[in-house]
């Protein structure tokens, strides 16, 4: 038998909104207010195109569209208005189709998992207990990073608290800015449909593959290498 | 100088949500509403991509994806439920930029133009004034024909109302389901990313031309042929 380097066994890591949970139109509808109140006017697929990077350079991507100018202060209080929006619509928030059995499912059978999102902490952490996993699951937020999406550092340490090396993980993510940052981590991006992306701009971005939710990504796991050990 | 056939002045069929004014998220949000208070609970990202369709198609068509049935007594309620839900909220949908000024710009260079939804009639006659037209121009509504979209019906009875061949108009639209109905009026279709459909989504449905929005047209009528007569 011809000794080859063994690969390593399959780690995840998931990105949070549209992803897990379905709060991707109260993130947009929490934008939208959040711009208004400082005189910006923008169309709502402005916006949902743009959800899941971080929040300074979507401010500043969508300004950008509009031809506007923002000082760093206006930048900052836009984004505290959003984390203030979206935390009056949290309650509405729930977990995607299979998302709570996607997670048991991988805890059960010894795969690694994290959780890593543009969101802040507090708007993340009440996430765990719809998701139905515990308090101290592996969560990386905004708060713990330097960079958000698209820059990789949010799925690097992922990694990192799993103990793998970033390049033998699967990223899981509804938008081209996860794929585009799952890439400069080396990892294995995968698209799901469930944030509103199409199909064809998750595939462009270069998705591994593309599911329709988590409840597809759970019967299709054999697709992605993950065997019972 | 070789005779030949002369090809017909332009002419406009529009749709209404997503194109001319920004109310897809209020639609997904009240069929969300509507959906649950029958007791199916969808993912938002379903239903944006029904939006657009006749409401007997779309509910039947997001049933199908979750394996439900419903009576035609059901579909017609939640038909009901939705109509009131996003009456609730027509108080916060605005003209898409650019909007107005197109229309405008048709009227005053002499190019003819109708409206035409898969939307009911005291939904759809609200944005007349929001977008600045006349009262009495040229609208098409569910109440109007047989079948909704992805049927020609609606871009058919436009260009009739317009006393126009239905093949020599330009129906605009943001969603799959006017570019296919379109092709079955046998009309040209042209795309516009304003109502969250990806540009390639539009395009693999045989868009003629895909633009961002209302705005972006307007500047860009001499690639379908406007000119001042």
């Amino acid at each position: 038998v011809t000794s080859y380097p063994q690969p390593a066994p399959p780690a995840f890591v998931f990105d949070l909104d549209g992803t897990l949970v379905d709060s991707v139109y109260q993130h947009v509808i929490a934008w939208q207010e959040a711009l208004r109140e400082i005189g910006i006017d923008l169309s709502v697929w402005r916006i949902h195109r743009k959800i899941g990077m971080s929040g300074g350079l979507f401010v500043r991507g969508v300004l950008r569209e509009t031809g506007r100018n923002l000082t760093d202060d206006e930048v900052r209080q836009a984004q505290e208005l959003h984390a203030k929006h979206y935390r009056e619509r949290i309650g509405g928030v729930r977990p995607l189709p299979g998302a709570p059995e996607l997670l048991a499912h991988l805890t059960e059978v010894g795969v690694p998992w994290a959780i890593a999102t543009s969101g802040q902490r507090r708007g993340a952490f009440p996430m765990l207990a719809r998701l139905g996993v515990a308090e101290d699951s592996p969560l990386v937020t905004r708060d713990d990073v330097s960079w958000a999406k698209p820059d990789p550092d949010l799925f690097l340490a992922g990694a990192t608290l799993l103990g793998v090396d970033p390049a033998d993980t699967v990223v899981v993510g509804d938008s081209v800015w996860d794929l585009l940052a799952a890439r400069r981590a080396r990892a294995l991006g995968v698209g799901l449909l469930s944030g509103g992306y199409g199909r064809e701009e998750l595939e462009r971005a270069q998705a591994y593959r593309v599911y329709a939710d988590p409840a597809e990504l759970l019967i299709s796991l054999d697709e992605l290498g993950v065997r019972r050990r």
